[in-house]
């Protein structure tokens, strides 16, 4: 049943219509040569890379010195860079909650002022009414993993394997929390999970996923453990990175997402797969040496300054993508979900606010998509971003630090100073008066919902 | 008799046996699409761009979001990125002399602790014992070009043409000079220069230097003015960078690059030119939004922290340097001058101290040439870098800042802290008194010169 809905929806030429504006000569050019016989027609195969506390500057190709990713850098040379793509939040469940659904974690309970993210004393996850990623593509017939860090529950009830995915293998929550399982489905096969394999294991489970969909379209999940800390890289890496051990950890990242586009090319998927790759959140400054980079943007992981929501991504899709193309749209996580939707053929409910729009148009034709990002701490809105300009009504440097509010808020020029140095609000009225207004409506939008990370583990 | 011989010296292979360590089969293919025949057997040509106030962080390849540099960008694929290569002064005159004669200014008269920089009312300059790289290399019948800022001083008996070079096309110092003439080789034919079409008319004196010395070995430097403040960019450029006019002006330069490197592809003698490109010093951060970015690095223009030496560099050779090379060693502009008497064949003297190596061995090998950088300030000795290990004894901020001393010293791990974060000296006392060690060693080998930049202009 499942399936012939699948045959029936997945038409070929389908890829041609949900890539907006893709010119006819480009569009065919991509589909030929893969162009599938009848009967096995497909929707495109969708992979998210999701890195866990990497910085804005970690990468080579986003201008790190001394870490080396050559994977990466390929990637983005034959694809896309996005130079100005966020996540919804800087910390770590409220982001991954924003990227698999599409909206604000104020609009679906995933964040807390009092607690940040989800721990294992959490009684609390994505609750059912909102809907996955993965549970929308399940409607087109997608073959689904999830690989890696969850974090959005760890009772059975909010497992990826309840949420959409086919399957699952990962960490519940971060790996700094304890206890930590490795589950495989839903049951607990290691306590704890040994780290230093986990990215080859990771990497292993991908590529198996890979190889068993190939004939399905199929979407995967791939939420890395690292760089997060505890930092732990396999032996082939270990030692090995100028940059110490977060280097190697972001080299042995590195060489994953290299096996994970060898395996596409090898088996001819390449020109029918999107892959993304981006972060959850910016590096965690106050781990010094063991924390990233968020290379020429201010602050880290829990700011809302933009180190820690501004994130190295790269899009990849040959034949689609242009090679070489620098994306300087304004874009961000909660763009993904109508991205899988728009290219895989899924309405969206009308009956819930979405936060974000449909990448493609960026990506292959450098179109603007979206002109206003919101930047939330927890349940506060701290600033607000228009077209280039970003009024900061409070700022917080890091994770532990104190909040200080602005009034009047600040107004920085991001594509002329995106190191947020030289404040312009007092030469600028009028777009400090249009942010404060956009932030009032905005506002306005969000209605009350259970805050799911407040809910304590009932004791059985 | 010049042209004998050049003849005579510059047999085919040279090249082989020069480019140290390269295969014997890889420098073979890279001679052979354009082996020449018997009688035009050449030395290599060798371009160097030195861009004038670049930050670190203002390349795309570099880590910038949002200008714009698709040329250099493409430059870097098709050749080496150099991730740890310095200025050998962090300001204008200090470092051009250094990177035209591979000697430390303090060696040559060319640094004050008064004087930063010549000036208008400067009776100082590259004195006439001083040996440039234009000067070997006429010995070996290259063709030579100097086009863009001099800043060796402006009096006739110090002028390119005077030092090696055929011909000249520039102004004689900073473009915030007054009054800033335009020389065609010692003549003033514009007053002040017109600086907004200056990039435009660099690039066609460079473009037609190359193409009349085609048949020839030749070496072109090629000093922009830019993006030295004032800014000005030509009208095909003005307010199309998202970064502002910083931005139109580096996207300008990016284009002019772009040319030399479409001009020698188009020649056929990509295979046979090496091609650097690299700043002076970093960003001058005091001009605010128009001075550029040193990226994740602390500091810059005027400053011994890393932001204001280490230089954005880039290195193409098609068929000697592969393709997406990334090289993290340790090199300098230093280097410069002894990799273009490798190339040519040129025999250094022994009656003065050189302060660089041959940088073949890093491009094409990842070998490491040095391992040991000084950092002056004027002609003090502010810091010393051994392998990653680098120890301040004074640090200060910018170009305006008082001199802080560090007693102990401050020493950071550079490959794991390339942003100068976390003082590590407490925990390595071996390290901070070998350094010291080092640095003492280095001051006797300094002797007393007269002071060029100190020297004023005497009325006529």
């Amino acid at each position: 049943m499942r399936r012939r809905d699948f045959l029936k929806t997945a038409v070929w030429g389908g890829i041609g219509a949900v890539v907006a504006g893709l010119g006819r000569r480009r569009a065919l050019a991509a589909a030929e040569p893969t162009k599938p016989t009848a009967g096995q027609q497909k929707l495109p195969n969708i992979i998210v890379i999701f890195a866990d506390d990497m910085g804005y500057g970690d990468l080579g190709c986003f201008g790190h010195p001394t870490i080396r990713t050559p994977n990466l850098d390929r990637m983005a040379a034959e694809g896309a860079k996005l130079t100005q793509f966020y996540s919804a939040c800087p910390v770590c469940t409220p982001s991954r909650a924003a990227l698999l659904t599409g909206r604000l974690p104020i609009r679906t309970g995933m964040c807390s002022d009092r607690r940040r993210v989800l721990f294992p004393n959490s009684g609390g996850g994505l609750p059912a009414k909102e809907t996955t990623i993965a549970e929308f593509l399940k409607t087109k017939g997608y073959a689904t993993a999830c690989v890696g860090k969850w974090h959005l529950g760890h009772l059975p009830q909010f497992l990826p394997t309840r949420r959409g995915f086919d399957s699952y293998y990962g960490i519940p929550y971060s790996n700094d929390m304890r206890p930590c399982p490795l589950l495989d489905d839903e049951k607990t096969v290691e306590l704890p999970a040994k780290q230093a394999t986990l990215t080859k294991r990771y990497t292993a489970r991908c590529l198996k996923f890979i190889r068993t969909s190939k004939d399905r379209p199929f979407f995967l999940y791939y939420a890395q453990t690292f760089p997060h800390i505890p930092l732990f890289a396999s032996k082939d890496f270990k030692g090995k990175s100028p940059r110490g051990l977060y280097g190697d950890v972001v080299e042995e990242l590195d060489w994953s997402v290299g096996e994970i586009l060898k395996t596409l090319r090898e088996l001819k998927l390449a020109e029918r797969t999107l892959v993304m790759f981006t972060s959850d959140n910016g590096p965690w400054l106050i781990m010094r040496l063991n924390g990233g980079s968020a290379g020429l943007l201010r602050g880290g992981k829990g700011s809302t300054w933009e180190g820690g929501m501004r994130e190295p991504t790269i899009a990849w899709w040959p034949g689609v993508i242009r090679p070489g193309t620098l994306c300087t749209q304004l874009a961000s996580t909660l763009d993904v979900l109508p991205t899988c939707a728009a290219l895989a053929g899924v309405k969206l409910p009308t009956d819930r606010t979405y936060d974000g729009a449909n990448l493609m148009p960026a990506l292959t034709e450098g179109k603007s998509i979206r002109d206003v990002m919101y930047f939330y701490r927890g349940e506060q809105l701290y600033a607000v971003r228009k077209g280039p300009w970003k009024l900061h009504f409070t700022t917080q440097a890091g994770y532990r630090d104190k909040p200080h509010k602005h009034d009047p808020p600040l107004l920085f020029h991001l594509d002329n100073d995106p190191s947020e140095q030289f404040d312009l609000a007092k030469k600028n009225p009028a777009v400090v008066e249009e942010i404060k207004n956009l932030a009032a409506a905005h506002k306005k939008t969000v209605k009350p919902v259970v805050n799911q990370l407040e809910i304590p583990l009932r004791k059985k």
